[in-house]
């Protein structure tokens, strides 16, 4: 294996760190509560899936539902990393989609179960090539969107988000620690939808990256 | 990078998926139903730890339980397997810890949230050495046992599991796809209470494998 090349992090990366519930109106639009410190969940790297191959709906799911989302790819590795110096952590960013069973994570909500059904299955994972940092100046200003076959129905700023990227890597970092080529995924605006099988995403962060993926339904 | 060795799954390997509830004395015993499918969560490899690094205790929890588990290490990776052909995909075993934030946990249930910060943390995954397939000619009767400042406190055969190892492999790999130097935390025997702080866990599977870890506070 020849050295780990950033630009592929899905390729070796050892994580996938969401943050649910990161912006009001969506929060809302699912009836939670506006949170008072970050939801986390994790997604096994075996979710990643790149264009060129499809979102599959697994089969125990009737309303698998698209979140836009920025990801951050993390280039040097640390552990309570403040604030101040969040962002010295940070390779850059990938535009990334966290698919989710809806109904099955309602009802691991109303179990009291781990969400992992609902947001770990393959291609629960949709994910840009990498956009290195100095591509995106300000990544607590630019827009995210999201259109299926053609209609928007996602469009939001990053700037709506309850905890920033340095507030993120800094309360993450306190216990768990972070490692190059680890993703974190940041939450998603309103608009949420289900999808269906051979619908057309189209995503992106403004027009600095874009990405499409066709829907299928998962094979027996 | 050399070629990745089995035998150092820890240092490579790219997720930890951990069976909750797999023994029925111990759903009992935290007051939760009999599962009809398997309840799985996620660890970060970051949580892995070694023998002579201590199991910190993360500042948020005061009730930090153990969980010993035998933990099947995923040689030949795959998705669909079969249960018949299940076993083919194991290289070994490891003797694991479960280490858990309990009424973090308890919260998370409560309030229909992931189980991040109950589960996740950083030493939350102590690991023996690779234990080589050949070593445990049959992981459905193998005695594990935990204690703590020499007192027995878990002690359970794998027997008493409610789903098998090729049940699981296969559960699982219909909607995650396994990979080698993956790891399967298989769940653990009733006996679960609260370290604390200068405790010494050792535990074990039979004779085949112990480790020894020391409890510290997480330092600011
Ligand atoms: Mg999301
Ligand atoms: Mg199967
Ligand atoms: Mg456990």
């Amino acid at each position: 294996m020849t050295a780990r090349n950033i630009s592929r992090f899905w390729e070796w990366g050892r994580k996938i760190i969401c943050v649910g519930r990161n912006y009001a109106d969506h929060a809302k639009e699912l009836k939670n509560a506006i949170p008072t410190e970050p939801v986390l969940f994790l997604k096994p790297p075996s979710a990643y899936v790149k264009e060129g191959s499809p979102i599959l709906v697994p089969l125990y799911t009737s309303s698998l539902h698209h979140e836009v989302e920025l990801g951050v790819v993390i280039g040097k590795g640390g552990n309570a990393i403040s604030q101040t110096s969040a962002m010295e952590h940070v390779a850059g960013y990938a535009l990334c989609l966290d698919m989710t069973a809806r109904e099955i994570q309602d009802e691991c909500k109303s179990k009291g179960l781990p969400w992992t059904l609902a947001k770990a299955f393959n291609t629960s994972c949709p994910v840009s090539d990498f956009i290195p940092k100095e591509r995106i100046p300000d990544p607590s200003n630019v827009k995210l969107w999201l259109k299926v076959n053609d209609q928007l129905k996602q469009s939001g700023s990053t700037s709506q988000m309850i905890f920033s990227i340095p507030y993120l890597i800094s309360y993450i970092s306190d216990f768990i620690t972070l490692e190059e080529g680890d993703l974190i995924m940041t939450g998603t605006p309103k608009g949420v939808s289900a999808v269906q099988e051979n619908d057309e995403l189209q995503a992106g962060i403004e027009d600095i990256a874009i990405i499409n993926f066709r829907v299928q339904r998962q094979e027996r």
